[in-house]
């Protein structure tokens, strides 16, 4: 088998995106090129990334814009909806709950779980919040897929520990700590308080190079 | 000049929240074992990390928890406030606008852009939304630091060319786009949807080897 990179994964995930404005507008068939354009890279990373799963389109002619796209809705999994929790309901989690997107692609927020006693029993967005410590019975009686973790730094890989314990296969994490799993789970996070600190940084090391001037 | 690498950034960023965890629980020195086991590396890579900015504590007594605090928070740029606009207030810029944590840890959105003629004029969250057709002016009148890119992919490039042309420095980018920016430009980028769909991928893969069988 060959193993497929997170740039590679991440690419198709963007061509989908392509692909379906592509559809909006009419098209029948693209080229590499133009998908290439859109996403950023080279039309000849495009013909090898989608090489790795098959034949699509013929030489010459471009690639088929409706059969593409479901073609890499179904590599990507996109064919069924996923069903998703969401640990730890403050801020970011209970925004995370609200956000419409994630259903129409296809990620169903069917729980929450949260520590404080106050929100257990109560929904966020018509989606009911159960205790913390019902967490690994209720992860697996309700067949969670993706296990979104939401809690602070401190308390995010006791999560994950105990979410991969009883069967997690893939955690998006948004807690600011870099977390481990084991072997065969998938892991991605995202920060935009790192993301905005790397930019901050990059801001403040130009002015400390002008500061220096011509050293 | 050494140059610092992202992932270095990453990590600062990381040992800054634990440091202000420790702090908040009153410790006055740390190891850097202590710092590595928060942020999921090594003492050897904490050690290496800070060693490019200077010398931090002293040899078996660990770092001064307030000094390295505050050491990290100028170098990655955090002591003074930077200034903020949202290009696209849609759902997700909207969301960004009413998110507090940015003002608590400096990044004051002071304005929001959207070519939505209904929107412009009015307020989110009690930031004034203009119109698109004003970006580049106000960008330079009203000295912004970052420009946060919240528009639809198609048109996420546009907004970038546009800002880095009248001198923005760091772009967060919210669009499922892969951006070009020229040398000097710090750019960031954000999305939940395609982690979200990179961790689907996983998860479809897994299922499509367990059918594969003892292959």
């Amino acid at each position: 088998m060959k193993k497929v990179s997170d740039s590679t994964v991440l690419r198709l995930s963007l061509y989908r995106r392509h692909l379906r404005e592509f559809q909006d507008q009419g098209r029948l068939t693209v080229s590499s090129g133009d998908l290439a354009a859109r996403a950023g890279t080279t039309a000849a990373q495009v013909r090898k990334d989608l090489s790795v799963f098959g034949t699509f389109g013929k030489r010459g002619l471009g690639y088929p814009v409706a059969e593409l796209a479901g073609a890499l809705r179904d590599i990507l999994g996109l064919r069924r909806p996923w069903r998703v929790a969401v640990v730890g309901t403050g801020r970011i989690g209970g925004a995370l709950m609200g956000y419409r997107e994630f259903r129409s692609e296809g990620f169903h927020i069917v729980l929450g779980f949260d520590a404080d006693p106050d929100k257990v029993g109560s929904t966020i967005q018509g989606i009911p919040v159960r205790s913390d410590d019902d967490m690994e019975r209720e992860l697996v009686e309700r067949e969670i897929d993706i296990v979104i973790v939401a809690v602070p730094a401190g308390a995010a890989q006791r999560v994950v520990d105990r979410a991969v314990g009883v069967g997690a296969r893939a955690i998006l994490n948004f807690a600011p700590v870099a977390l481990e799993v084991p072997e065969g789970v998938a892991l991605r996070t995202v920060n935009m308080a790192v993301e905005l600190e790397g930019l901050s940084y990059a801001l403040a090391e130009a002015r400390r190079d002008a500061h220096r001037g011509g050293e």
